[in-house]
Formats: C-alpha cells, structure tokens, sequence
C-alpha cells in the first residue's frame, strides 16, 4: 500500500465531516493493517456527522470514523499469532483493557477502559484501518463483504434478542430502525414464536413485514401497550426488544410486557423515564436486561454460525449501496429514514 | 376443636380491626385445617389494620387476616394426600390455579387468578385457619412454631437474594425492615461478599450489624449512592437489593450499582420512578429483577434446607412476641418501626 | 358417543396386539373424554407390540395402549375448568402427582410417582381416550390433527435440543429415527449451526439430508467420532444429540463433543455403557444432560409458539398413514425402519 | 535478588526430586517475578514426584514443579500495566492463549494451547518464579501467606461446587483428600444444606467433621450409594461432588445422585468407567459437569469476596507446615494421606 489513502474526517467539532488524502495509519506490533472492503453506517456514525451533544462529549477529532467493516488484511505485526496476510475479516469494535474485573468475568462489553474504533480511536471509513488483532474476526471467504460488514450491528440485534429464552415465545420489536430490522431476522432465525413489530415510520413498517414480522403497529395511528395487549388477549408480549430510545415507547415497552416476561432494553433514550415500577416490574415479576455492544465473543459465534450455515438471510436488509465519495447522499438518506442498511462499496 | 373460635378480624373498610369469636372455617375437600401456633405480622399486615388505598382495592371484609404462621394439622379433607393429622405445617400463602400459562412454566408466583390468604381469603390471626392443601409446608419438628412462622418473609428474602449470583460478590441492601434484616442473614448464610445495609432508622441499622452487615449507611445522613460508590472504589455495588420501596432510594440503588451487575426490587413504591436508563441501566448492562412473592416452591425447599441445618438462625430477627389479645400493642409497635420480627404465639 | 368403542388392545403379556370392542371408558370428575382423531406410533408402542423385557417389566394388560393423539374433547368432569366440550387438544402423557419435590421444582418429568398414558394407564389407540384434565393441551383449530399428535415426540426433540444453547452452534445428533428426525428441524427452526446427521440406515440419512441435515455420516461405513473430528477441524461438536441408544455410538458421541461442549442423551442403552470419564468429560470439562420426557409444560408452550407461526412444518415427517385396523402393517413397517413417522387418522 | 535461588527440581524422569542451585528465571516483557513466600502440595505434584504414567506423558524435565504460591512482586516486565512492584500475589496457573474459541467465549479452562505453571512450565517450589502478568491476582495484604496459596485448589473445590445450585440442597462430597475438605467448607459457606462426607480414610472423615460436614460415610464399611440413599429416603443426593476419582466411587456417585440432581466430577480416573446410562443419568434427568480448573476467572473473584469478608476460615485445612529443604517428608506424608493441605513457608 501506498502511504496515503483518502479516508472519510470528521475534521471538526462540529456538523459534516470531509473525505480527504490522510496518512495510512500504521500497523502496531499487537495490530494488523486491513485493506477496507465494505463498510456500513450505524446510527452513532449519523450523530457523528450531525453532531449532536453525545457525540461532543465523547469523540475524538481529527478522526477517520466509522466502525462497521469487512475487508482484508495486508500487514501483521510483529506480536501477532493467528491471523495472517491474505484473511478476511471483520472486528469487534470495543477495544478492552483486558485486565480489569468485567474483562475476566466475561463482561468485556463493559470495560470501562473502553476504547472505540471509529468513535474514540481512528475508524474504517476509509481505504485502510488499523485494528488490534485480539478484535479481529475470520469471515468465511464465501461470506460477501457487503454481508459481513454488517456483523457489527447484527451482533446488537443478536445479543439483544438472546439476552434470554426466545423459542417459541411472544416478540414484541419496538423501533425498526437497521438493528430492529435485523432483530427481526434473529428472533426469527432463532426459532421465535409470533413477532410484532412497532415504529412510526410507514416505510419501516412495511420492510419489517418483509423481514418477517407476523404483525406491524404504527404507534403514531394507535397506543403501542394498548395495541399488544388486546393481540395477547391482555397477557402482554413475552418478549419486548426496545430499540427505538424513545422515552415513551419505552414505558409502553414495560406496560405490554407479560408477566414473568423480560423487556431488553438498547435503544438510548436522552432523557430520564419515568416508570410504574410497581405495575410494571414487581408485580410482573419482570427480567430487564441492559444491552451494550455485543457478547465478546459469543455473539460473534453465534453469528458464524447462522451466517455461515445461511440461517440468515441478510441481503433484503441492505437497502442502498454507495462509493465513499457519495458520502453526502448516504448521510442525508441516513437521516431521513427512508433506508434498510446503508452500505459504502469501497 | 369447638365450633367458634377467636380471631383478630378485619370487620369493616377503615382503620383497625377487632378480635372476636368467629366461627371455625369448614375444611373443603382439598384443604387441611389447622391449628395455629404461631404468626408473625408482616408489612402489608399493617397496611390493612391501617387501611391504606392498596388495602382499600384489594382486601375482603369482613375476614381474618395475617398469613405468616406456623401450626398443627387438626383435619384433613376428603382428597388431600401427603398431608395427615399431626403433621407440623406452615403454607405458601399465594392460591394459583395451577391451569394457567405462568403456573404450568414455574412462576406460580404471578399467576394472574391467585387468591393470597389472609388478604382476599380467610388468614391466620385465630386459633384455626383452613389452607389449601397443595400450598402445604411440612416443618421439621424440630424447628421452634416461632422460627417456622417466619418462612413466609425469609422466603421474599431467599428469592430476593437468590435472584442471580451471590457467592463472594458485594451486597447493598437497602432497607432493613424485617424482609431487609432476614436479606443479611440469608445473604451472609449463602457466601457473599461485602454486605452494606442503607435505611434511615437508627436501630433498624443497629439491628443490620447485629445480623452481620458489613457496613452501613444511614441514608438520611449521606447519600446512599455517593456513599456506596466511595466504599466500592467507584466501581459500585455488584448486587443491590431494592427492599425500601421509596422512588429516590430506588433511583439511588439503580446509581449504585456496578456495571454487569444486578439490581433485585422487592420494596413497592407508591408512586412512579424517574430512571436514567441510559446510564444506569443500558451502559451499564445492568440486570434488574422484579421479584413477588416466593419461587412455588424452590424457595421454600432452599429455606428447608438453611434452615435444617442450621445454616441460618433467626432467633436474633425476633424482637417481640406477644399474645394475640395484645394486637393493639403490637401493631403500634410495628407502625413506629423500633422492631425486628413481632411474633403472637397462639 | 355410544357404550363401546374398537380400540387396538394389547391384551396378553406377549407379542402383538388385537383390535376389539372394548367400553368407552368412563369420564371421573378431574378427566376428560376426547374422540380421537389421529394418533402416531411411538417406538415404545414398538416395545410394547413386540413385547421386550422393558415392556414385560412396565406395561399393564390388558390395556389400550398408544399415547400420542389429536382430538376433541367430547366430555368433560365435574370438577374440570378451562377445558370445554368441542375444544381441539392433544396431552402430555405423564399423569404426575403435583405433590412430590419434583413436581413442586419444576421437574414433573421426574416425578416418582408419574403414570404414563397407553403404558401404566389407558392410552388413544381407540376411538375415545379419558385424560386427566391437568394434561391437556389445547392445539390450534389451523392446526391438521395428523400435525398435532406428533407433539409428544416433538416434545422429546425440543427439550433435548434446547437443553443448552443452540444458536449457532455445531450439532451431531446421533440416530435419526422419528425423533432424530424432528431434532433435526427442531435445531435448524431453532437457530442451530451446521447439523450433521448420524445413523446406519441409508434411507433415514436420505430423510435426514431432506429434513435440513448439512451433513450425514453412515456409522457402518465410518467412525462417527472420526468423521465428526474431521469435520470439525479437531475441534469436535459443540452439541452432541444422542438419540440412538446404543453403546458404541454413545461412546462415540462423547469422543466427538467438543470441549465446553453438551451432550443430550435421549436414546436408552439397555446395557452399561463404559465411558473414559477422564478425557472425554472431565478435560473437556463437558455438560451432559439426561433428558426424560418433556418439559411440563415448557416444552409445549415452545411447540405451539413454533407450530402455530410456522416456524416447523413437519408434514415431511410424515411418511405414511393408516387407518386403525391396518395395525399389523404400520407395526411391521415400523419394525422394518424404512419410514418416518407413521400416524393412524381414526 | 541475586542471580541464582534455590528450587526444588524434577531433574530427571523419574521418582524423587532435588533441591539445588538455579538461576532466577528471567521476566519476560508481559511477566513479573515474584518472591515465593508460601506455597502448597497438590496431589498433581505428588504425581510428578512419584512420576506416574501421567507425569511421564506431560512433565517438561527439568523443571522447577509446584504451582500453588502466595508471594510478592519485585520485578516487572515493561509491557506490564495494573501489576506492581511490592503488590501481594498468587497465580492462575493456566496461561492460556487468549485467541481461541475457547478463550474468547469464556473457557479459557479447556484452552487447547494451555502451559501450565509448574509442569509444563517452570513452577513456584522456589524463591522466585516469572508469572505472566496476565494470570495475576491480587491478594488483600490482611490475607496470610500460608491461606492465600491455598487458592489454586480452593479454586477447583468453588467451581466444583458452583457449577450448579447448591443453596439449601443436599451435597455428598465423595473423596475428602485437600480439595475435598476445602469443598467441604465451600459449600457450607455457600448454604448447602446437608453434607455427606465419604471417604475410605478414617482420619479424612474425620477431618470431614471438623470441617462441617454433618455426616460421613467410610466406604470400606459400607456401600456408599445404599448408605446415601438410605439416609435421605431413598431420595438421593441432590448434588454429588466426586474428587475421589475412584471408578468404583464414580459409578457409586451416580447411583446415589437424586432425580433432577447434579453431579460434578473432578476426580480423574486412570482408566474408563462403567456407568448405568439409562437408570442413573437419562431416567434421572441428571445433570453431569466435568470440572477441570478454576473458571478465568469468576472462580477467583468467588473466592476473593468469601476470603475477604472471612465467610470461609481455612487455616484448619493446614495440617503441616515445613520449610522447603524438608520436601522428603512433605512428600512422604503427603503419600500416606494422613494430612490435610501441606504448606511451605519459604
């Protein structure tokens, strides 16, 4: 590779970002270099490029961002074992310390010596990225790059969705946004029972049906907890998944839910919510489970495995395809919503 | 037995309640009747002699309340096998119906058709009380009718505690009402760590120590959050036990708790509870466990077993006892909260 | 319905069986009487047909036996709610007492004093069948009844599929008769990995590869726990389904479980089986499930949500049908092993 | 430290060992050297001083053995962060590769790549050993020497008897050499119900007893699984713990286990073992865990709250305490099992 690569910047504290020539970052011993083959934008990358007060609080700049890669790797270094020239890969992006007690007992995902590819560490917007080789992840070769770069948020939607028992029960997706679509494919591909699907967003709804949810609710024509109870014959879903953030769908989330039901909560609300904790949770004798990232490594597993064997089907969720340089489209297309995934062919 | 018998009544929809000759209930055919040697007032006992709104939608009258107790099988029904005249007995005081989806899954506990004796069917305040048979405990004869009474508050305790991982992790309890105080004791008996316990009064925190606390907090001094954090070098409380009921104690357990750990609620707020689910919950990937009344009958076998053996002794949880004629004194004891565990032997 | 009815009665400690007029037998207070609709053939019905000396140990003459069925209740006791006339049902077939330890902790499946329906118990073999009415499952109305009677054995495949996790995860399952048959959908329903499918019997690994086998290993041209370490790079099957009872091939399946691996022993060996408990379960720090029954009622609730979304066609399991009085015949053909499941529409 | 330490060394391949004259090990950029200030015998050195098939098969010659330490930090590699010089220390001594599926999905246990610390790496019976700074513990300053090297094999006893639930049931420890008496305490301080001691050592049981166990069964007196089932009603035992590794012992361990039960095998057997598939696992509905190690590393954290807090009080395990020139007789004693743990002060 060359010693310069044109790369997506966010160069400033503020909305925008612009793609320009920068250094090809440089392969550590403990790192590998990968040639970016395919790359997808998250919902962090469009707060990112708007943004917003999260991201000032937390993002470094100048920074090549993005985060949700596949490519190949063109140099190792010199510490690394298992994982070679020539590998197609992918990465976990919650770079961890290792060390700490939530990195020994299997809680790497909240590591607080977390750093961030693409968000507090440089990302894979760009030709080339820089990532640890203990993050690293082998795609099977005969796994498409537009499909494997997309194995970062599939990772939320699965650890989302089997943060507890899902066969055969009540689902309930609250926001169908890119990972609430995904979600869909999981629960289903996980044995499921009935799936109900919640947004706003007519269009959404309409691609959830298309995923596979045996039933759409668009909360703005009628009350969410209202609508899922009377499908339930007023048990309430088994299972909610809330991806959506909204402080209200979230208390709607906890009234739909049955009792001795769990309620996975990942959609990020801005502001505190108010719950009937009493109705809500006690009575119901109700499981909440937080999500952040994925399971390291679990929910990579458990990804291969139902990639790889083709229990999932990815291909429908991808709805558009750019060039990097088209970056300005795909952001405002982003923003609009009217999108599955998003992907950068680079 | 006679055909009347005295029992502490509930007789009108106000404050008190009036100890009377009441006929002796009829034994169905499923049930047993029983011969009452001992109860012990719980929280919501209080609640209904002082006739607050939840007694007001919930309780029957007229009827003998209470449902802590401990007796002696005087009469069996016609169907009831495994029980027999003699037999040592205390009872798991929720009637399910053992039909509907959460009886026939393992969580009886929130059957939605559960009658609770001594709340919405005839209780135990009287020299007799009639129980369903299904819902009998056999006590080791050996277990004083004073400790046996107790099973039904040590059996909150046991699911509270046992709601997730124990063994060798930090504890807060916050709340060392009796429930609370028999928290430390069964949390001490199955190996945690560090154990705080939070209250605002004194002598119950006095009480907390004696059970074998580690520390404690009065949270009218400091803030149980900030204190528990500083104690825990910042990383917070692995395992918080939410026993107080009060929203800003709740939404205080919720900011002490560690990252990947888990937060069981017990203690039942009377109005709605502001959370900061992004921080407290999602980031964190904390767990939270709604938790009503007991596991039907897991926790019952785990008390059995901790008790038996003496894994846990509860004479110290015993502060009072009384005779049945002295309920007035004894729920005016209970409202002013300078007690452990009041119990009337029969 | 009349006074007698043709049931299909294994009337003497022998081989074989007889079609007769036998009584319809009488509804008590706790019971159900369903018409039969259609029934399935279950390996033990082999057993007890053939006579072995499980049967000669176990089984009651004379005796209507068969257990798994479809039908429609036509009666109902006394004592019976949530079951009415005309409902469509089929049952679990473990008549358990609800008293013991292990119905108490959700492990009916082992209780010590279980009867089983067609075994210890009146079975469906005939055109009326009385249930107790705690057994009843109430099937969809959209679901065939041919379909609905192949639950019980359904159950068998779910609770040994889904006794550990599954999603994503290599799975062997040893012996692909009728419940190998249905593990096999169960697991790819379920979010399984790759599926290897083992057996001696050619055309059932034929059935195998159409049920969604990935890969299928004949035992009698190769060693199974060769092949599958092969296959897996050395590494061995995460989940190990054992589901032929036999000796060699359980040992077999030990050899080929990976390390942290699962193994699930449905198939009942009717000798010892001599295991290297060293390196096969200790070093490999294995888990291995014994698996009796269905989860009562888990299990079922599992089903209906697979069943009744679609998520499990299993009419391919379906090979042939009969009429009753073609007993001789589908006994023979069952004998012989060429077929799937076999059902009698009555 | 000077440049040479004396260690105790299996030097040829064969019985004995020798004290003498090494260098200190060098520490590597991601290790630390550590001050050896207690250590203990395992029965895995008594192994490799008697050289058996085992050790001949595995043990790198020659070698500083020993692998259960207490010491402290005097030097430190460059790349070494959260370790410093002067902190107290013990060791995991599995130093595993990090990178497999094992390792990365939390079994790091049965890591293929696995060294192990003091057999297929040089060890601890010495002044000083290099330790990777990744398998570092810290010990809380207050925790004596000679109980904090006891971690390692109190590590295998909690994980033995936290690889299932424990709380309240029934536990038989079968083989109460060290790691069984340290069971012994665990499970008490974890709130077993009651425990069954079995041995064919007389003054191991009692030793048993004084540990806390409520029963003990001498197994050249009478048949282990008739006395277990004889004492709890022909029940069984809920949780089997087996360290005897005795074959006779295993197939006794499973007879004796109760329906819906446990057991936990750590004893290793040095040849296969018969067992009764179908009547004492499948029929059972049992749960069987092979345990090897410690887990990496809740185990660890497990132990650091109980020792910590003082729920566990193990310095009546330590029988013997020696200076490490008196090895012979440590070894001597050790062979003729008339102790418990057998500690070096260096």
């Amino acid at each position: 590779m060359g010693e310069t690569m044109i790369g997506l910047v966010k160069d400033h504290r503020g909305p925008g970002a612009v793609l320009k020539e920068v250094p090809v970052p440089t392969c550590g011993e403990d790192e590998v270099l990968v040639q970016i083959k395919a790359t997808s934008i998250c919902g962090t990358d469009l707060h990112i490029y708007n943004w917003d007060a999260w991201a000032d609080q937390t993002v470094i700049t100048p920074n090549v961002f993005g985060h949700e890669f596949a490519g190949i790797v063109v140099e190792i270094g010199k510490r690394v074992t298992g994982v070679k020239i020539g590998d197609q890969v992918s990465a976990e992006g919650h770079m961890v310390c290792g060390n700490c007690k939530a990195c020994r007992t299997g809680n790497s995902h909240v590591c607080p010596n977390t750093k961030s590819f693409g968000i507090t560490a440089p990302g894979c917007f760009a030709e080339f990225a820089v990532v640890k080789a203990s993050n690293i992840i082998h795609n099977d070769p005969k796994l498409p790059y537009e499909i494997a770069c997309l194995q970062d948020p599939l990772g939320n939607a699965v650890q989302t969705v089997l943060s507890g028992d899902i066969v055969g029960k009540s689902v309930a997706i609250i926001g169908v946004g890119p990972i609430g679509l995904l979600a869909i494919k999981v629960a289903k591909a996980c044995g499921a029972g009935v799936i109900y699907a919640v947004d706003i967003n007519a269009s959404r709804l309409q691609m959830a049906l298309e995923m596979g949810a045996d039933h759409i609710i668009n909360a703005l024509e009628t009350r969410t907890s209202e609508a899922l109870l009377a499908l339930t014959d007023g048990e309430g879903v088994e299972v909610v998944l809330e991806m959506s953030g909204n402080p209200q769908a979230i208390a709607d989330g906890f009234k739909a839910a049955a009792k001795a039901g769990r309620i996975s909560l990942l959609g990020i609300p801005t502001r505190e919510v108010s719950l009937d904790v009493t109705n809500q949770i006690i009575f119901k004798g109700l499981r909440v489970e937080g999500i952040t990232g994925r399971k390291m490594y679990e929910s990579w597993y458990q990804m291969k495995g139902l990639l790889n064997q083709k229990r999932l089907d990815l291909a429908s969720v991808i709805t558009h395809r750019f060039r990097l340089d088209q970056y300005e489209e795909a952001f405002q297309l982003m923003e609009q919503g009217q999108c599955g995934k998003i992907v950068f062919l680079h």
